[in-house]
């Protein structure tokens, strides 16, 4: 029986082709070249996106790599996937884009089966809502916006604006404006706009300079590994946490309109908490009158086995936020209240974009018509297990193996940054794409037709770059 | 000889076609359907983009109106322009569609051609770098980190970043975050993120509920009309806000990382100033050391017969923002330093969008190759001078006549905001989709490719909507 990635992708090399150091000669001529009109301080490598296929990515110098990380986590099904390509085909994908509409005005007439039978078909379950925006930090500033507009109605009851409301608003000024806030929790990423990067809490360079709101941060959980020898500790860590929680609260009275935690924390770290936590803090969220919001940007589109990875918990949010491997960003909502009661409010000039719905319906359908959660569960078992040996081989380079029953959303913690980024580097030479997260962590951002061959590959490289640091 | 939309569009028909009322029962119907997942309250009526073409937008129920409003000013070329409807079949889109980098870390073999052939080619003068980005919104607020972390640079010298910075700033405290600001106009427009929205000062319903920065705004010009007739006021009232704004550098000493207006106030209600007003704001921002940025969101892409609006005035600002008719958003800029030193600070997941890209150079070759800038002049020119008419005609509901030698970049002044909204109201359902903007204005946002026979149209539809009213 073939597999997924057979099927899509007859072409895919057995394995990497490596002809030049990475970048090679072509690729450090053409960043030159784009550097004299273009930001390249952060580029590896260029890509040649024409002869990447599936799993492999091809650069400019003709090297194949085997890609775990995907352009940052979003890469769902492969590069060239025939079925996307089909779609960016269609006579629907042209008129999408020759005509981009202001989605919240002139709506277009096929949006609402787009919807229907793209985003919404994979929803968490009640989540019966949608809103389409533009970037995963888009995504979540709808999210703050519609948390704060939800909570000033909420206390305005049936009355209208005052004339003070109205007036100070203009000046950036109290009664107008407002001084709720949202509580993120420490080493949370949500994106970098003003709004979202004073929610984020990764990296200081991410934030130095920038102005932010004087918004609180709530500790996460610093679990132990293995996970089965640190039950009680573990426990008692994120007890203590949902209490820290419950004291910020206590600490800015009726001023918390939201919280917004990503299911497990990917750009500071990989780190993870249990379902306890997560339910915890919907019992707290609830107690309290704060919105509950999860940030699947980068864990959400299948990759821990599960469309969103909270699911893994059983808890029930207020608001989902998705971007990345859905390849259209926007918001999940129950409660219709949750998108106010008059227009204008929630509301930019292209609220969306219909080219992007057409692929994430697409993306949608292949995940379900192709079990492609199952194989990600699957594959994710093989390759942690594999990493469990791997662990147990280099237990000096390689601990706090993260991921098990998570599919392949795997990572593991290194010594420190120099040591992680050269082993990502000797990596990279032999044809392995990987990325870093956190501080001396490696994240596994494979596509959902990452195969046990792919597996395979992977861990050959990751053992031999181990053996040579 | 045929015009330009004759060459494009030989089935664009010869008038409006108007078989219902507008929404008719085909979009009342499927706004329902829409509601039930979508926001719709915003919605004018559901657009058929299939069978809309060039000027003209199709709406369900088949209703063929002229389109003066575009899609809130994003649609350049018009409706299934076979230009772009050739970019959307190429291979070239399909593979940039299929596979969205992550630009900055895995920009495109094709990225460097794209840009210089498109974006770059249309640049204003002098400015020869572009970042890319995904709104007006989101390019304001890169254009506003640009001009955080280059002032906060210039402040650091060749000194490091302090622990205290490093600590602080993970907590959204000073010294490492930014007590800096942007210093925008009354009435402006830059977008609804929460950096963006900060400045944006045009409509209280814009701002109420969500959290603002405490940044400062600048009076903008109110000139009175006509122009020729008011020259020594408009002249003085210039003079006073010139003076305003210094004032207000001077009450924010070393504060004012940038200052950022458009070059004629679009959203806030078409307020236009002249160049003595623009070149003012240039010799007070380069005496202050302050970072001027332009922002072309709306006023961008040709529509006043200028690629970029300010180049009517003469001047040279830091920063150039754009978006809507370029279908890609971004800043330009001159200094390579505004792009910062180090990786990772002004970054995100895709940096742009190689498929908007494409559909940008397509749009700027168009405009080029058929001299779309000497159209729009010209069709501006005559659709002014009818309006001068018109606006004699009907003195008591037509004032403040605005745009000469703009293209078509033309509004006016209505009595009120009930009178102004019936009249587009009718306007609508005689077959012309037009836009409102400020409290009581009418603006016109037709495409570069609307022509004289256009013009007559929309100005006999005006005028019977006049006499009703």
């Amino acid at each position: 029986m073939s597999t997924i990635a057979e099927k899509y992708y007859p072409s895919e090399p057995e394995k990497p082709v490596i002809k030049t150091a990475i970048p090679g000669p072509v690729s450090q001529e053409m960043l030159k070249q784009l550097s004299g009109v273009y930001d390249t301080k952060a580029s590896y490598y260029v890509a040649d996106y024409y002869n990447s296929i599936g799993n492999y990515i091809c650069d400019a110098d003709g090297n194949m790599l085997l890609d775990a990380y995907c352009q940052i986590a979003s890469i769902a099904l492969g590069y060239n996937n025939p079925e996307i390509l089909k779609t960016t085909k269609s006579d629907q994908m042209s008129v999408a884009l020759a005509n981009r509409p202001a989605l919240a005005c002139f709506p277009s007439t096929d949006y609402y089966k787009i919807l229907e039978e793209g985003l919404l078909a994979v929803a968490p379950k009640g989540f019966t809502r949608v809103l389409t925006a533009h970037t995963g930090s888009d995504a979540n500033e709808m999210a703050f916006k519609a948390a704060f507009i939800w909570q000033a109605t909420k206390k305005r009851g049936d009355a209208s604006f005052t004339a003070e409301e109205l007036s100070s608003v203009m000046d950036n000024k109290l009664p107008g404006t407002s001084d709720m806030v949202i509580l993120s929790f420490d080493k949370g990423f949500h994106g970098r706009l003003f709004g979202s990067l004073s929610t984020t809490r990764s990296k200081a360079i991410h934030k130095l300079d920038i102005p932010a709101f004087n918004w609180p941060k709530a500790p996460y959980p610093a679990l132990k590994y293995p996970l089965e020898e640190h039950e009680a500790e573990n426990r008692a860590e994120e007890q203590r946490c949902l209490d820290a929680f419950e004291t910020i609260v206590s600490q800015w009275p009726g001023k918390i309109a939201a919280t917004i935690i990503e299911p497990v924390q990917s750009e500071g770290g990989d780190n993870h908490a249990s379902p306890f936590f997560f339910q915890g803090l919907r019992d707290l969220t609830t107690k309290h009158g704060i919105l509950y919001i999860i940030d699947e940007v980068q864990t959400g589109g299948g990759a821990s086995g599960k469309m969103w990875l909270h699911e893994h918990y059983g808890i029930s949010p207020d608001i989902v936020t998705f971007s990345k491997k859905m390849q259209n960003a926007g918001f999940y909502f129950k409660d219709k209240e949750i998108e106010g009661a008059m227009p204008f409010r929630q509301f930019n000039t292209w609220c969306g974009d219909p080219s992007k719905a057409l692929i994430a319906r697409t993306i949608c359908q292949e995940i379900m018509n192709n079990d492609l959660l199952d194989n990600t569960s699957k594959v994710g078992a093989y390759l942690y297990s594999k990493l469990e040996d791997i662990q147990k081989s280099y237990p000096k380079l390689v601990s706090n193996l993260r991921g098990k029953d998570r599919g392949h959303f795997i990572s593991w913690t290194m010594p420190n940054a120099s040591i992680r980024d050269k082993f990502l580097f000797i990596c990279r030479q032999n044809g392995l794409n990987i990325g870093a997260c956190g501080d001396e962590s490696v994240r596994l951002r494979p596509t959902l037709t990452f195969g046990v061959k792919h597996t395979d590959i992977l861990i050959d490289i990751v053992s031999k770059a181990l053996s040579q640091l």
